[in-house]
This record gives C-alpha cells, sequence and structure tokens, in this order.
C-alpha cells in the first residue's frame, strides 16, 4: 500500500497576475510539487473570494433574533451547513499539511480579501473552540508560513527601523491566526522593496523561498506560549519564562 | 464671522445591529455632537462597502499593462478620478479633525471590510506619499482613536497573558495605519469579554469611552518614531532614544 502524499495550501491573495508574489507562489507550487506533495491553490481573486463575512451565509440559523458570528459557524460546522464556498476552504485546510500564504503587506497586514478569509474560513469548532488553542489548536500537527512582498526598504522593518521590527508587525498573524489555531509557524520571508530591486535580486529571493521550502518538515517554527503555561487568570505563570515576542511581564 | 464647526468621522465595522459595538458608536457619536461637533458616520456593513481593492475601480488608468494600486491610486487623486464609494470616504477623512473606528477583534486585527476600507480609502497623495509618513503624514494635525471589543478575557491580552500584550497586537493598526498616515493616536479603548460581563460592566465601558471623549483634544497620544529621527539608512540614528513600543536596537 502506498502511503498517501502530503498535500500543501498555497493561499494567494494578488489584483496583479504579473506581480513578484505571482512568481513567489508557482515557484512555491513547483518545489512543492518536485518533492511529490500534492498542492492545491486558492487564488482568491481569481475566486473572486467574497471576504465580508455577513449572518446571510448561514441557510441554518442557530439564532434568528442576533447574529453570533462565531457561534454560527461552530452551528454550521456541526449541522453540516456551512455555505459553499468556505466548505470548500476548510476542506483543503483540513487536508493540508503545509499552508503558505502569499500576499504583499498592506497597511502592514493581508489584503482585505485574505484578511476576509480568515475572518470565514477559519471557523469556530475546526481551528479553535472549546479551549482548544495554541499546542491544542485544530490545525496542530500542521505548519505555515507567511511570503510577503513589501514596498519598503529594510532598513525600514529592522527593528531599530522607520516603522518597527517586522516580527512585531507580523506578530498578529503569527502569533494570533496562526499560532492560534495551532500551526506550527515557520519563519516569514519577507521580500523587502521588490518593485525596486534588480531582476538578480528577485530570481535570490526565489531561490530562498525554493530553499526553506525544501526544508519544511523540520525547520525550526517560531515559539508560542500556550495554554499549559498560564493560570486560571489566563496569564504565563510565574515559574514560566518569557521567551516570546510580544509578551513581557507587566 | 463663526468659527468652523469642528467635525468628526465615526467609521463602524459591524454586522450585528443589535451588538455593543453599535452602542459604543451610538455613545460615540452623542458625546461629540454634544461637545457641539458635527459627526459624519461611515456604518461599513449598511453601506455595503466593498473592501476589495481592484484595478476595475480606476476609470483613468496611468498604466493600462499591469496594476500598480498606489501609483493609480495616486493618477486618480491627481487626476480627480477616484471612483464615488472612494472619493466620499476621503473627503469625509479630509473633513474630520477626529476619526474614530469601532470594530469588533477579529483574529487580532479588524474586520475585513475595515480592512479594506484602509486599502482603498488611504490613498497615496492624501494619507501618505512623497516621503510624507508619521509626524509628516497626510493626516497630521488630526486624532484618532480605535474603540474595539473582544471576547477573549482580559487576562488574556495582558502583556505577560496567554495571547501576549494587546499594544502590540494592535501595533500595526496604530503605528502602521493610523500613525503612519499622521494622525496623533489616542490610546485605544478595548472592550474585553464583552458578550460575557454584566450590564453594569458594559454601563461602565460607555461612561468610559464618553469621558475619554471628552478629552480628545488635550489626552495624550501614543509616541512614534518619525522620519525626522532616521538616517538614511532608515534606521534610528544612534542619538535617538528608543522609546516606542515595536522598536528595539538590533
Amino acid at each position: 500500500m502506498r502511503a498517501m502524499p502530503e498535500r500543501a495550501l498555497v493561499v494567494y491573495a494578488n489584483p496583479e497576475p504579473t506581480s513578484f508574489g505571482a512568481a513567489l507562489r508557482d515557484r512555491a507550487v513547483a518545489e512543492l510539487q518536485a518533492q511529490g506533495m500534492e498542492v492545491a491553490v486558492s487564488d482568491l481573486y481569481a475566486m473572486g473570494f467574497d471576504p465580508v463575512a455577513r449572518g446571510e451565509e448561514f441557510s441554518n440559523r442557530r439564532f434568528d433574533h442576533r447574529l453570533w458570528y462565531d457561534r454560527e459557524q461552530q452551528h454550521a460546522v456541526r449541522t453540516d451547513t456551512l455555505c459553499d464556498d468556505v466548505a470548500a476552504e476548510v476542506e483543503k485546510l483540513r487536508a493540508a499539511d503545509l499552508v503558505v500564504l502569499v500576499f504583499p503587506l498592506w497597511w502592514f497586514s493581508v489584503p482585505a480579501i485574505l484578511k476576509g478569509w480568515f475572518d470565514r474560513v477559519l471557523v469556530k469548532d475546526v481551528a479553535y473552540g472549546g479551549g482548544r488553542r495554541y499546542a491544542e489548536g485544530g490545525f496542530a500537527g500542521k505548519r505555515a508560513m507567511l511570503v510577503t512582498t513589501t514596498n519598503a526598504w529594510p532598513g525600514m522593518l529592522a527593528p531599530d527601523g522607520l516603522v518597527g521590527d517586522v516580527e512585531i508587525v507580523l506578530w498578529p498573524l503569527q502569533n494570533g491566526v496562526l499560532g492560534y489555531t495551532g500551526f506550527g509557524v515557520l519563519p516569514a520571508l519577507v521580500a523587502n522593496a521588490v518593485a525596486f530591486v534588480q531582476d538578480e535580486d528577485r530570481h535570490a529571493i526565489l531561490d530562498d523561498l525554493a530553499a526553506r521550502l525544501a526544508d519544511w518538515r523540520t525547520a525550526e517554527t517560531i515559539p508560542f506560549h500556550h495554554a499549559g503555561e498560564v493560570g486560571e487568570d489566563w496569564r504565563l505563570r510565574d515559574d514560566v519564562e518569557i521567551r516570546v515576542i510580544g509578551h513581557r511581564r507587566a
């Protein structure tokens, strides 16, 4: 009996088909396929993905008088009534061993179409819920990676740069979205100033992406704190050493 | 001659009309009107605001072969061809002395519909551009404030909490969106666990909001570093003391 192939999901959010982001997407797909993986691509612009979370997407409402979006997500999961576009993305996520998000950094976060993919697709009871977060999150055992392009010069996003440390800029995405739902998060690939550098620099970035993806199973992931380290007040116990960016003793 | 009244813009992003967010919006409007201000409200869900940035929104493209979204924004500003929904929001922003953003914290950021308002409305040449950022940003002289609701217990968002310091969670919004475009940023009102607390707690939060808005002209704003503090490599000069969260010496 042959082993099931490993699977990857590449989520791509960019309105310009000839962008450097498209080249990053294609290189990721090629590298992962060369490893024998089955690779699905969610091209959110090409799909016309609707990023706006609304009560109308639930055909089998649990509560008619008021929208609690997360509770309706949970109810739709349990009654198998997620709407088609969300259900298709949830299935891709469940199947994936590795998720790669490829996007331009707009206002120091993801484009709205990808933010709405988080809002609508990371449904309660699958991605999290019932106390499952971080190490116990719904996607524990899977890995994920941000691949993002910017028009900033690298110095701007240095720890002592004008905008500040890119690791803190990305913290809500890496800790709050990916870490929270259980992914092991590989260090982000941040391609700065892509409109301003030379072709040889861009080729080097693509090679860097391929090299990192060659090691996706074994590369060290970003540390996050987890529920086993907090007390009943949700704060890190006194014996826990803070080893994670985004935390400090008050 | 009477002085022009001061103006506020309240941007509200919530799909549920009976949410606590709606109560926060209404209290903000009432407090600011009681001060004699003219208050505009952008209710993004009620407006059906489209959050997806696309090339098709530009009727007078500068570049036909490829979409550089920011350059098309700039060209549309200069040729007065911004599309109607964006132009209306830009005018509200230009007129406002104070901008208050009211939203639920979804995935440790704004809902997609509000992220897309940033992507589409904070247009180059108005909000930033030509080197104008932070103290020289397009909205310098105006003030802004985040008002957000969460389902997290306060301890989770404490500096030593499970998720981490809420000031770092909000950093890309407060520094990267509001600070970058020149706003003086008032400390955020973060209303935690709003679904779980008692009515008297919610009334206290509304009173806190009103009290803060009573002081919006004079309250201390969050410090950010600015372009006058960096060298040609975009990094803080050695003589600049780091006094801002999100920065550190490498």
